[in-house]
């Protein structure tokens, strides 16, 4: 592909970079060993529908949702929260999820962000570091659009045919 | 507030405007007199954490989430989902949440999506038109920084102190 974003713009988008990142220590996180009694209690009350699930080293290993949760409640005859007993957060995680590197391009990330409300932030060694949100990058975006023409000159190369 | 969007820029934002609404019909919507049983059932089942609350007449009242929902059920001693009998959507949802008309400002749209991640679209009389998404603007904004470059000449207007 050979669309590449431009030089002032990506500087523009970068300007408010130390924040794309929520670092990992603001991030609810549970345990994929830990009960999935626990983790709906974690989802209940964290505000984020999905939250990144962790091995004990820190290390990523999926997400899980409130969905993934409430869906194994359900059983023959409606939703059964005894359906829970003696499952723990690996039986219902996603795995094979999208994850990034803090030097990961920004045109990638824009796109990744497309189909995922976040994602995950790893260092070489898979360690959890954090996460990147849609409203992080919005605010970028909303810094990127007003500032474009309050500082640069744009003006139309030639007339393009559509 | 002086910042306004270029007309450059705001052109080629709006490029995938048709695309900005997701139209009501493709929308998972709950009655406010629904059970509470049955919006778990949707909300487990539709992949998204938040739907909107209608009235009989397709008028918009509120959102609802699985959160509002699993958070009714935390007993004393744990979750329980007999305390979800007998109530309804109305219960639990949230109400004065944003809402915008379908000729609102980009401005705006992108403000209020740093917040909110999707706005329900209401026409005069409170009827319920669709969502706009942050997953919809994010592919504007992904055409956009490509496009800017492709079509346009940008220059700095003067060194700017910082």
């Amino acid at each position: 592909m050979n669309q590449l974003i431009g030089k002032y713009t990506e500087e523009l988008l970068k300007e408010n970079q130390e924040n794309f990142i929520v670092p990992a220590e603001n991030v609810a996180t549970v345990l994929y060993n830990h009960p999935l009694e626990h983790a709906l209690l974690v989802l209940s009350k964290v505000g984020y529908a999905k939250i990144p699930v962790l091995d004990s080293e820190d290390r990523l290993v999926g997400l899980i949702s409130l969905a993934n949760i409430v869906n194994k409640m359900m059983g023959l005859t409606g939703f059964e929260y005894q359906l829970l007993e003696g499952l723990t957060v690996a039986d219902v995680m996603e795995v094979n999820v999208p994850k990034v590197k803090q030097t990961e391009e920004l045109e990638d990330i824009l796109h990744l962000l497309v189909d995922a409300s976040f994602l995950p932030v790893v260092n070489e060694d898979n360690v959890f570091e954090g996460i990147m949100t849609r409203k992080e990058i919005l605010k970028s975006v909303n810094h990127l659009v007003h500032e474009l023409d309050r500082r640069f000159v744009i003006e139309p190369k030639t007339v393009l045919k559509k």
